[in-house]
């Protein structure tokens, strides 16, 4: 057999969502997992520790390449395996933005991408200048280790963050202060990058957020001009390019009221902006990432439908696993595709998704609405 | 977790093909495989012989439901599951029917269904007069053990049938010797079924062999009669329902020059027939067979595009297995969707299919067969 053998570092639900297009592609797909029984267990083959190199170097000697299902192996590890001649997919040039969200507005700015205005916090005064330039609030992030509304704080004053900056060492020596930006909605667009350079994107998407964690996307985002749809298009490949992204990239991005475009997060990996490609588009975000990071041809990103709504399932305590009400939603809502991550319960965990395609958008909308509500009624 | 748990008993593509949606649905699959490296072995949790009782017993006190790659495993094991309380799906006394030919024929007979013309044979004589009665050719059949065109012959006198009637005994002591029917195209139906009654179909596909086996499939099938539809439709209903079948059946019927539509053969699985469904509807034969089998809600069977073509990759020695050409196939044709089933090369072996959907149908069959001419020349 000369098939090809993808590593994925990390046993979540994106390793997981990887695993059928491999299965389909012929790809042979092998896990380095945290812990047994991950989301990810079917395709685990080592179960380790991704913050040691000897434990990730094994690994990598069973693989063709190495990518990702989250993005905190250390630059270090991911370093030393690239001298030693290893693929790793998206590099660690580029995980380098993705890790550090300073270093990211510094290489966004670099490439003259739209931001938010920013600022390097190491000190009170600088702080509160900056607060006090943007209508007396801010966004403070550490620049390392948030996730999902983790390491986000809004501030309206110095004291706000006394915490934060009395320990800044733990953050890098640095924090990210960011205008509070004033949009109508927020937008995310997909898109992937193989190492010998093409490109290509999905349709822009609109998605919302509850208490900072994604809940609903639409594809494609309603109603947007043509100067967004290309100025967001233009914004995915010149930050794929620019920050050397190999892999899927999803921009997740701010549409301001004065009609702004400005890139909020990255994430060099699939993302839960794209869940919806997997029954809305011919080939799907985790089929893409394979093909792009094994440097394969991409495959189309057009539609099935005119449109796909895909809504989270987030945990509601430590009893509801999805399960129980599993056979009450597929029966009330058989176009629903229901996906569980075979997680246990507990409380804001991203469970699961539901997704439903068609030539309606509302009637998607309502269809997948539809089927959270009864399973996350339990 | 309360997770449902799927059992599968065979290794090959079809137990591979229900692992994707087992992945999505958050169904924990499990597949009993006859040896290591089976195409499905990612999910095989036993490897064992599935001729012994005591393999397969040991195989179902690890999950909730029973069900099949293949239709060879003996009935006496699987009674002996299921008077043990073991949910087999579909269950012996259907399988009963899907093991032997004889028994089909006789039990399709008693339900009035549409047939080729059929006899038993158990000598010489009642064969010559068969063949007589039929323009001088017969269709002869083995009822057990028969597939992708083994155990068929064309025959024209009882001669051409010498060794089989020699060997009545391997055979179950009798053969099936069916009119040679004079059809314009084959056609399939497929369709789902939960223990609990609800039935649902998939548009009617029309299939083309080569040599026996599966080569094309065009979904639908293209310029059928209303009244073929209704025909098709009531048989698959009539026959899951007369045979008592759960899970997916393949109807596979020829429609005859002179209009008739008789069934050929009965798959009581997810089938050849039904792979375009995996991109071409909202609910995949293999989603649909994991849904029934748990007694689950099934879903919708609606198509994602006006047509699907899937086209199979059949082995052409022992070197190609489809992987040195991928790329260039995947370059050329970025709409197919090409599955490969981790099979070692062999001349005539089924390695893969590729199935592209879309709204035109001579598109896609170019498309797939394109793909599929790139993957073949190796």
């Amino acid at each position: 057999m000369t098939e090809l053998r993808l590593g994925v570092i990390g046993g979540g639900q994106l390793a997981r969502m990887m695993t059928p297009p491999a299965i389909n592609l012929g790809i042979n797909i092998k896990v380095l997992a945290e812990a047994e029984g991950s989301s990810a267990a079917l395709a685990t083959t080592q179960v380790g520790d991704y913050n040691q190199l000897s434990v990730v170097r094994e690994f990598a000697k069973t693989v063709d390449v190495i990518t990702f299902d989250h993005e905190h192996v250390p630059l270090a590890v991911l370093e030393a395996l690239e001298a030693e001649g290893v693929s790793v997919q998206p590099p660690s040039k580029a995980l380098a933005f993705a890790q550090n969200k300073l270093s990211m507005r510094k290489r966004l700015g670099a490439l003259g991408m739209p931001m938010p205005d920013w600022a390097e916090i190491q000190d009170a005064a600088t702080l509160s200048a900056f607060i006090e330039a943007h209508d007396g609030v801010a966004i403070l992030k550490t620049p390392i280790g948030g996730y999902d509304g983790k390491g986000v704080r809004v501030v309206r004053s110095a004291e706000d963050a006394a915490d934060w900056l009395a320990n800044l060492a733990n953050f890098g020596g640095s924090l990210l202060a960011e205008e509070k930006v004033d949009f109508v909605r927020e937008l995310a667009q997909l898109s992937a990058r193989r190492p010998s350079g093409e490109f290509l994107a999905w349709p822009l998407v609109e998605t919302q957020q509850e208490n900072g964690v994604c809940s609903v996307v639409l594809a494609p985002a309603p109603e947007v001009s043509k100067a967004t749809l290309d100025t967001t298009a233009e914004i995915a490949k010149a930050v794929a390019e620019g920050l050397g992204v190999t892999g899927v990239l999803s921009v997740e991005m701010f549409e301001a009221r004065d009609g702004r475009i400005l890139i909020n997060e990255l994430a060099m990996r699939p993302h839960n902006s794209g869940h919806f490609s997997i029954e809305g588009s011919v080939t799907s975000q985790f089929e893409q990432h394979i093909r792009a990071v094994l440097d394969l041809p991409l495959g189309s990103t057009q539609p099935h439908a005119k449109h796909a709504v895909m809504v989270n399932l987030l945990g509601v305590d430590d009893k509801n696993d999805f399960i129980q009400a599993y056979g009450s939603a597929l029966a009330a809502h058989p176009e629903a595709k229901v996906h569980t991550y075979g997680k246990s319960a507990r409380a804001g965990r991203k469970m699961g998704h539901v997704t439903v395609i068609g030539d309606s958008a509302a009637h998607a909308l309502a269809e997948a609405k539809g089927a959270a509500a009864v399973l996350l009624r339990g």
